[in-house]
């Protein structure tokens, strides 16, 4: 049985005079917080708000690095090759370490955004050059991969410290693969339903699949949505399952 | 007498498909490259080939962050606040950080681009904005600065390690000013004319004006241009002229 | 006594994936849309959306463009000349005509946003530039404006047709200038006030001013805000209001 | 024998500071210019500058829209639906034609650029989404296309005026598509080889294949390069050699 896990949640997502999500109640939940870098989503503004926020609210900051595409909101394939992709995730992690620098806080980990995490997912060679451009900015700089992707494999193949994450409302396959978002029940929409799946999970180490069955899957933190309707309730509904059940909630980088 | 002296140019300002300058034929002259970070020009590519070819050529490099104004150049003031403009800059400097650590190089330096680089000669709480952003990122980092600006006196009020440097093909005013653009005479032309004048200022400490006179300034670099007609020709004789007076040639941070 | 007055609204102010304000509640209330080109919101599939919506909703439509700094949402004066305005102006109005042109409706109007819509209000040099970039498009082509401005003069004079819009939730000065943001009191939040301050105007011609007294001001469209808090119920409250009093609400280009 | 043929290119690629091809140059050359809307290139000044030369040189300006990814020059497919490009089309042509409408000229045909134009050659719905977005905006505009394309089969079976280009320094294959950049000899640089070889074409209809033998291909317009080494050069000597043997050089668009 698990009795530590981590939640976190992709944050920072605002662009100039744009909101998205609930960025301050996100942060009194979460223990780690994915932060957009300017390429998908964000600004130099949102990046500072978000890590003092973060700061105040005790949250591991991680960098959210995703496609320069706000139009597409990095959910479009633009077509890079590895090399250009490298270079691209490096500027995004550096730009946020900048701003972490002047926030009071640090970078920690590097958990990559939409396609281009859908990509790196799948892709060993998109997720060898991801692996390269987090080791050179620091050998020491963790990545937060979902459980048995090619991400995940590359990162612990380079030494780099490995975490793997779960999804609070996306159903799951027999083969651990998430159920496409466009099948019906893909995505769980009921807060207690996705904790008392979740809570099974932790009990268990076997996730309950949307067709039956379960899968054995690794997890040191709960991905919770932050800018879905019933984001916030969902994610305070789903702290204080775990919570209750004495879970011990808190970064997977804590010690 | 000077016996010593950095050459230092504005490099890397292509993006995309567009080219600007001859930067190798630049980074084989100088020993300090302003390097563009995204903002007024460049992209993640044209970063890491600029710093591959550093490297290369054994050239310091220096950030060179401006207004987030591609299409103006950095050559316009947007209006930003202070804390606007310190958000902005980290997030340049980190960015080339990024592709820095990829390149196997790092940022020593940063120098401030266009319309952001005469608001920080002349305004003293931009300048401020800017050295506390150079200073959060890394009190070690040096901000090269023209000699008798508002950026100048904030880096070294500051304890950062100050630079000063002199254009080569700009004329002076009494006051150490330069001449504005639009005046003419406030462009040097003539190769033979800049080093001549140079190496006067050089060897007396005086720099001669364009009215008459002289004015006494500060330099450890002479800035050089990269992007205008026959700024290769000019740079090369320059560098040329100098080590024939065997003046060491050489980055203001080398020992 | 006025019996006759149009609504008017910024709207199509989203892009991307980010949302602003309630397009569909306001399209149901308001009789002309301004719509944003491009520049400093919207994008191609926000600009369809709206002006479909707008066809549906039988609302006329408006180019509302500004300056191309979506970061800083067009509040910020960008330096450019006369000439760079009058060019910026007619790609945005030709947008979003294509647009139109796809959508099955007509660019009836222009109406400048934010600190163009203020520059131009202040400055004739800036307003003839944007009357003769809607000129050279058609000079059947409306112009709506602040009373009493340079951009309303400039339009008349060049035999454009005019219209003149009074503020539904802003307070006047005894010179019919807004009372600034910044200042208590400048922006009205009651419905109700703010309606019975407009059928005051309606009824006498002269809006009550903040300090006391009032202005007299020609007016053929209200403005009413579609992305602040409250910002449907206000102009749904007005709106039932001008009705109540038998005042034929509709747009000023019908007959 | 062909008595008649246009000359085109793409023109007006610049970017703010940033400079591409020799526009002046190329504008004395050819009949058409197809210019670039702000998309994968070009902004307001460029726009105006390319069409003001253009009616100083009597040349026709048609429209040559792009993915909206300057970084990439057009040149990368971004996934999009073909109903999300209708939407990109028409506020490309849109926009240039309102700087037509300032630069005294009319847009008068549309010839899809890059990416997108290899998609529309090849994919029926796209081609017949470009054709719903030119038609959209006026049935007289013309679509200039590749002979055997889907677009010019779309153009034509939805009543567009259309034309067909052949590329003078490009090789061809027996079934009349141009053979791959990547392949040796496919592209001609030599300006009498690639004169020659067009000179044949028009006076049989049969264009020499890299590999031997001869295609038979349709032309209204030959397409030559603005912005490769030596493009001007080839364009005047292309020209000269047509004009030499009394082949009338002039718009496919002239009566």
């Amino acid at each position: 049985m698990v009795s530590r896990i981590d939640m976190n949640s992709d944050l920072g997502e605002s662009f100039g005079p744009w909101k998205m999500g609930d960025d301050p109640a996100m942060l009194s939940i979460v223990n780690s917080a994915n932060v957009a870098c300017g390429g998908h989503a964000s600004d130099p503004e949102t990046m500072y708000e978000t890590l003092k926020l973060a700061v105040e609210c005790g949250v591991v900051v991680g960098a959210h690095p995703g496609y320069n595409d706000r139009e597409g909101f990095g959910r479009r394939i633009i077509p890079m090759s590895t090399g250009e992709i490298e270079r691209l995730i490096v500027t995004q992690i550096g730009a946020l370490m900048g701003v972490a620098a002047l926030a009071g806080t640090t970078v920690r980990y590097v958990k990559p955004h939409g396609a281009l995490g859908n990509l790196v997912a799948a892709d060993r060679s998109v997720a060898d050059a991801v692996v390269d451009a987090v080791t050179a900015i620091s050998p020491e700089m963790a990545v937060l991969a979902i459980s048995g992707t090619a991400l995940e494999l590359a990162a612990k193949d380079n030494g780099l410290p490995t975490y793997s994450e779960i999804f609070a409302d996306r159903a799951y396959q027999p083969d651990g693969q998430l159920v496409p978002r466009k099948q019906p029940g893909a995505v769980l929409h009921d807060a207690s339903e996705a904790s008392e799946r979740l809570i099974s999970f932790l009990e268990t180490g076997e996730m309950p699949c949307l067709e039956g069955g379960t899968v054995k899957l690794e997890a040191h933190s709960i991905c919770v949505h932050g800018d879905s309707p019933g984001a916030v309730e969902m994610a305070d509904h789903i702290r204080q399952c775990l919570v209750d059940r004495k879970i011990d909630v808190r970064s997977f980088l804590d010690d």
